[in-house]
């Protein structure tokens, strides 16, 4: 079966997180360490979500999420007063990330002859806006919050391939992590693994070069559209 | 409240259903009236959604009750002997139309200033074939099959403001129909009216030139974004 649609991990695999988030914190947090603080910002989001997926929370978005594992980790990094417009303003960077140099030429390319989605975690609203901010060429944005289920839950990727009208082996999964690629490869889809070795910073231990368990793995979102011809 | 985000109904609002499903009648079914055929098909529309709106039905997507309604409509003509695949290309042709003249430069010019999103009855594979092939720049596709209700419902409108992340007197509704801006209008959208007098042909008993309860009429969506100052 051909591959018509490629559905995409957003933070990490199309956008660089912790630069975005860090150069907020340093606008609106003087004196906290921003790459520190960024990186325990993002240390929350899977506890977070996966309270929400044991049933443990009602539905939340991950705008509600960032705000609330923000609260407690204002406290945890002692950082007192901070007024709600600036609270805000930082849980609006996590709209304002900015492409891995790679992405938006990649996209556009795979565009011309794929249907191309985000399936991220990341609610509507978010994913709108840093298309927008971006530039990313999404023809439609899809989010966990369609389905009422976080990934790795299954109903993400079902529902994916639901929307899209295409059996799930028409479905290309692309994400920088091998548990997503897992959890869609679980259910039918496709899967292609980017390396993005700068997605923890230069101190964290590098993910792996590839996936020897997807269908492709690459560098970029650019040489992605090579392999695939596009 | 300043508007952020113009959600569009789509067949009749920003393409042409009717030259765009007759052409691919004629194709596929030679000697039939291929105009008063789209016009027939079109007329099943809203009594096959008005079926799963009450319950009678469960959630059937927009592809399935064009699916349905075609095939009562060849016995309806006396058309014998249509193949699958024709019955097939033909339920495509609506993910095929074509826009009216004004669309891709009036929702060119409106993506610049604000996010533009579809608003259809049309299911969500339905809508993202259609922009790429008519290359309507959607910020995403939004359709009442996310929400599983059909417009007039109020579960569309309501759902599409909480999916964009904005207070519905932040969302302008843009349609060729006032039943739709009425219904959108209840739940606090702001409405766009655009006067298409061609979509039912040039047989029919043209719309209203305006809308008096709408917050502004225009004849093309490049005049909307005139008036909107995009």
């Amino acid at each position: 079966m051909e591959i018509r649609a490629l559905v995409f991990d957003v933070f990490g695999t199309v956008v660089d997180w912790r630069s975005g988030v860090a150069r907020e914190v340093r606008r609106q947090l003087p004196g906290v360490d921003a790459e520190a603080f960024a990186d325990a910002w993002r240390g929350r989001y899977v506890p977070s979500m996966d309270r929400v997926r044991r049933g443990e929370q009602p539905w939340t978005s991950l705008d509600d999420l960032h705000r609330a594992s923000l609260d407690e980790l204002l406290a945890e990094f002692g950082v007192p007063g901070v007024p709600a417009d600036a609270r805000a303003e930082l849980v609006l960077a996590w709209h304002r990330l900015t492409p891995w140099p790679d992405s938006v030429a990649g996209l556009t390319r795979l565009k011309e002859r794929y249907v191309i989605a985000s399936l991220s975690n990341g609610n509507v609203a978010l994913l709108v806006d840093m298309a927008k901010h971006g530039g990313l060429p999404w023809d439609t944005v899809l989010s966990a919050e369609l389905f009422g289920h976080y990934k790795p839950d299954p109903e993400v990727y079902d529902g994916a391939a639901r929307l899209l009208g295409l059996p799930p082996e028409r479905v290309l999964m692309v994400a920088a992590h091998t548990s997503d690629l897992a959890a869609a490869r679980a259910r039918g889809l496709r899967t292609a693994y980017v390396h993005r070795p700068a997605e923890h910073g230069p101190a964290a231990t590098p993910p792996p070069g590839a996936d020897p368990e997807a269908d492709v793995s690459v560098a970029s979102l650019t040489e992605l559209a090579t392999r695939l011809s596009a």
